[in-house]
């Protein structure tokens, strides 16, 4: 009873999935990504997140080698296959890889060269790690360690070539061992987490970095219609710390947490009410619209009382 | 009778080495590497390689999980055995991949997480992608995409995290198909190859951009002490659009062409002597030191005539 | 049958306008410009031109020394004379260029100095230039050559030193001897054409640089403004590369030729339906708003079948 | 009795050249030149100012359309016509000129195209306009506009597209009538003036901004040349206001002036000794290398009492 | 007939208020502050400006020792013992300071270590400073000195480390003593003036630099809010010097002379007619608001005659 | 038994010297400072301080009032009265601060204005806050908030107007509260800690951040000089974090602790041999040169054995 995965075009156990390290994912960093939800066993706007994968493709200039639907109808096989190992109120995230392929120049009597390698995965969402920070508030700390200008890569580039937000996220649990890092960008604004966005919350208005210096993600989208329509103000804008840590709230948002409160900044705390009053209206419009508590799933998983 | 690989501990068929999706070499680009190459079937300059190695397991801050003096010992073995599968005049790149290995994170039923994944591995020298450029040079195209700059992501750390090499070389390659791309900084001084250092000649003295913004080739620092043997001034300094364009001569260095003379820079003929007298000088005080003609060779294997 | 030119306060044939060596337009690029272009033989917002030319003179610290009636004025007569050159089918590029003229410095027994020159002149769009862009769409293509960041030139001084905008084309036509320009900021958004405004179209939103990077255009507002009556939503923000290899249309937009469709960046395909959807209806607008079919003009000009 | 210049193949009265408002030159400040000055009516480094023409020819892409010869033997032509015209005492600029010359796009019936326009030229030098601050020092005032970063416009191009130095002289005449604007990079290094290089003295050592940033001044190698064969030891490095404000002494370097003492800097007195001893020292090794008291040449034209 | 002043705890002459040199405020510039302004003896906007001192304290983690409620009840207390030292038609500024005190680092038996070092003050508002310049428009001069980009130093921390902003203003002075500095951003954006926002009028929209790079002055805001109320749209964006030299009308705002018209800016003069006809309804609507002729009270204590 | 102090032309009790909260000192951070040690009770460098303290003073365009002369004789005068306070084993730091003083603005009943204020004091030398780290090492960690750029303010100015200083190191604190900030430059490269210059050892060779971010430490030009008197090749260089991590050792430099061995950066282990062998021959080098062992000293102090 294992976990099966897509790979170039047959489903098969994922143990037995085998990335050569000719493949340009792996000499390169050359792998474009995108990382869904589900809820209830249902994943979270599919379309949305395959449509940015092919933007990614686009960008990148990598060739899928299937088409949009044809993702969709595999993802939804191997989602499929999986569930049966999770009990009800856990649920999956599924992953998409694609790769630039196997170039010709490797081509040798070990291996093909291929224009591209497919991947589709699922992992059991991993609550334990950060179940108790909806009630505690993450703690967000910025390294000296820099998102790349978009002259050097775009960070709306969802790949695998990101090495620097790695680096950046050992410096900020050096500070503190469960911190999550907020990077910046090279004029000082702020700019994201490795993989969640960031915002905050100043007299009522809902402020987010704008998608120079973020990815444009599929939560952070959700988060400003959700607010739109709860009739809270938003601005997409350059951010600084200073507007960070006097903000009235914070948070990140991301595929698995959706939203998770931020209650300190660089060890300075930003609120003690954690969730904050606007925070919490967003997590409760997002529960409601999955029709699912997402925190008391979080806490359950993570054998925490709520 | 197929090539072999180190991979984490053991000598195997280099087509069973199979990297996880798991992987923080696949998931994040958190692999570094080095590659050296055999002249005559021996390995040049493999401790400097090695402690290059160290330097970026230390800044990446990954284990190697082995001593300096092991993975000496078992590249030399995996050569070994591989060299008998390549004739007398052809010649092996050799690699050492150390990645970030499975985090805790994935640790599951499907596999078990690992502080670190080593491969060590060998490939024929693609002579024929290169050899005629010793005869009528390369031609270097500037893209927009430059590099990041040190604050984002060091160039000196040799890693496989550089999706903006990749696609500055799409962007070069669109220009010319041949051409090979000459990133700049976003400061727009000249910085390097996605694979290869830059130098240039201006009125007799050989200019280099400074570690700053490139990686610091091994190939480099063999151009600059034969220089400075051979009584050519050398500078490490910012170069610019117009140093290259104006140069008297210019050249790529790197581990498997050492020396490959460029002709034209952005469509401007640098110079119509291929290669520059100064440029000559260092390919034969190179060939010299190594035994070995490195031109005939690449020729040779390339199947064209001197 | 020659055209005229206005010079210095007289209309003469335009082969006898002479400009000094000594003037500052030819010692500095210290010359203000604007281009309006005539339909159906009338010059389209002659205002708005003269308003933006008399800003750049003040910005330049350049004194016109006339009102801007009297160049209105001045205009319309030259205009007037040439007119008959051209068929009716056809129509001009109108011109005012005025320097900051003979500066003291180089007064001397061969030259007067005087505080501006000023030259209004003709010429007839050139629509075999880009005529079957409107059909094929453009091929945009970014150099590695940026735009002057504020703080060294403002772009949106419409001034005759721009030898960086010339550079950055000639690197573009390198790449595709078709390709139009599309400059970067140093912060690597996109920036402008040499003399074309950027749009794209993403997810039903038309989006331009703001003006901190680029020229104000007029033909730019026009765009907006028109956009605005459509009830299409506007955005002047930040761009970068990847909004604009994933855009669902993009265009330029110049005097000349209005809006231009784009089909290609950086050799990356946008879109395969040229004009696309919303660049036709702001098209069709603008053909409708001056009384003319824009395309058709075009084509039938350039002699080519629509 | 009046100066000739040569224009396009021809040498003729000055006041008859005549450059079209289509010569790319006038059209993009697409000019490259080159300005020496004479000794005793002899030019002085001729070849080294041809030489570095030629490289922003193959910089810009202007072809010359002659060799390097026949453009030195024609200046000499030109100069020895318009010798005549001023007394032994006095010495003259000489410029040579190279647009873009006249694109296919303009060509019509009142112009024909051309690849190139050339012009050589003579200019008497305006000794009065600095001779008195050889004694009392010039004034250098740091504008807030800069010069543009080599990413965008490399200054080592010397050609005819600075409307920036012109804006930054203004501001720095609005400080002082008789300032000279000292321009700085982006990153608030010390550049240049618009026509001159900079230099200082600190602790007994001569030190100048590198060619990133500057002008590759030919007199301002001359400087570095004379100063290491007396000794004095100099370095090519990034300065700032600091080391500007509380150097020992500073001078400006240019064809015409030779080396120009420095009093003030933004309204601080850096020196009342004019010249500085190692200022002094330069200049009379200058005067001696020309056999001309630079000096007194300047103030016997500017009738001026030493 | 002294002013008192309140020092950490206790109201004492002014004149006795000692500052040690081994307090932070000294030592590094480590104090926050706030200064209002008193209407006819009321302080305008307390709340808000303690609301801000406290968003700085937080900012530059400085405890401030006490309550708002607190210092808000002391800064009454020492205005009210002030009042009777001035006219009735003179007013007050109301200075907090709150240093980072004395570090442990220096306690010795000269002096207590303490956590923070609290200042509350009165200044009467000097009018003859500015009072003419409502009538003839302030000038004001981009000096070559930046403010800081938000990755050194935020412009939003409202503190007493802040020497370029008095270089700046050093440097604006030498080119005309009556100057106000008006400092640039790195990028070239404008930003402020040492103390005062700036604003200007393009084609009847207010426009004003974002809190990127300037403080967020409550004037400014006050300014913004009355703008809107009176339907005249508004743009916090991005300005350059272009968007200052063309503007129709320009003004500073601050907590003492409220708005002070701009007449020229860099020696160009902007407008003729002081106050602008939007600068002139936005001083009435604030004279309105305060119950008071802001201007006429300028006047009368500068001895002008309006 | 109290230190005393000069306060503008007086010696008076420490604790009696009274800033006043007018002071541009206390105002504006307007305050220039220069600290020296003695060893055995006598000032070392104390004309090179002096000279950098005119230095400052030029730049900062602040008159101190007084000659060289006369603050060197009253630094010695103050130092001799507070000799008699310490045991023969302590030391002392000296400092000067001038700051601009209270401007005619302030000038009031309270206060007199005066162009300078001048303060010349004692400290014992804090050896405990250090000492250990001679055997440890210390550990340096890099913060996210930068050094100005020398276009907002030059780290040459040793003044007091340095909050940014302050909050990298809290920032640095809370990564280890026994850590020194190392801060990055706005480009990435390593800049100095608040109060102390930055060496490395790479492959023997002694390399340290040019003046171009750094205060120009007197202890760093003594440990330069003294290398090259030691043969040991040095660097005056742009380093980054990948110099830094890799590096054989690492030191900062100081006037209190002269040289101090950093053993980790950012928890990176750069040694484990503390001090290293160059750092050790350089310390040893400075203990001879000031006739006191400076390590033992400092143990002495702290009570820690060596």
């Amino acid at each position: 009873m294992h976990r099966v995965a897509y790979f170039n075009g047959k489903i098969i156990p994922e143990s037995e999935v085998k990335i050569s390290m000719w493949d340009a994912g792996f000499q390169l960093g050359y792998t474009i990504v995108e990382a869904e939800r589900t809820f209830n066993h249902k994943i979270a706007k599919l379309d949305e997140h395959i449509d940015r994968l092919w933007k990614s493709a686009k960008y990148a200039q990598i060739d899928p080698g299937m088409s949009k639907s044809e993702i969709k109808k595999e993802t939804l096989r191997v989602l499929n296959k999986n569930l049966k190992l999770i009990s009800p109120h856990m649920d999956y995230w599924v992953y998409q890889f694609i790769t630039g392929g196997v170039f010709n120049f490797f081509q040798s009597s070990e291996l093909e060269s291929r224009p591209q390698t497919v991947i589709i995965s699922c992992f059991p969402i991993t609550f334990n790690h950060y179940a108790r920070f909806y009630k505690t508030g993450a703690h967000a700390v910025t390294p000296s360690i820099c998102i790349s200008p978009p002259i050097s890569q775009d960070p709306k580039l969802k790949c695998r070539s990101r090495v620097n937000y790695h680096m950046a996220d050992l410096q900020a649990r050096q500070s503190d061992p469960d911190a999550y890092c907020l990077m910046l960008d090279i004029q000082g604004n702020i700019a994201e987490n490795r993989g969640a966005n960031f915002f905050i919350v100043t007299d009522g208005k809902l402020r987010t970095p704008t998608t120079r210096n973020v990815l444009a993600g599929i939560s952070r989208k959700n988060v400003i219609e959700m607010a739109k329509k709860l009739k809270i103000p938003v601005a997409e804008e350059d951010l600084q710390l200073y507007d960070a840590y006097t903000a009235d709230e914070a948070f990140f948002t991301s595929t698995s947490f959706c939203i998770l409160p931020i209650s300190k900044i660089d060890h300075v705390t930003i609120s003690n009410q954690i969730p904050g009053p606007i925070t919490q209206k967003l997590l409760n419009a997002w529960s409601k619209k999955v029709n699912l508590n997402i925190v008391g799933q979080a806490f359950k998983n993570a054998n925490l009382k709520e």
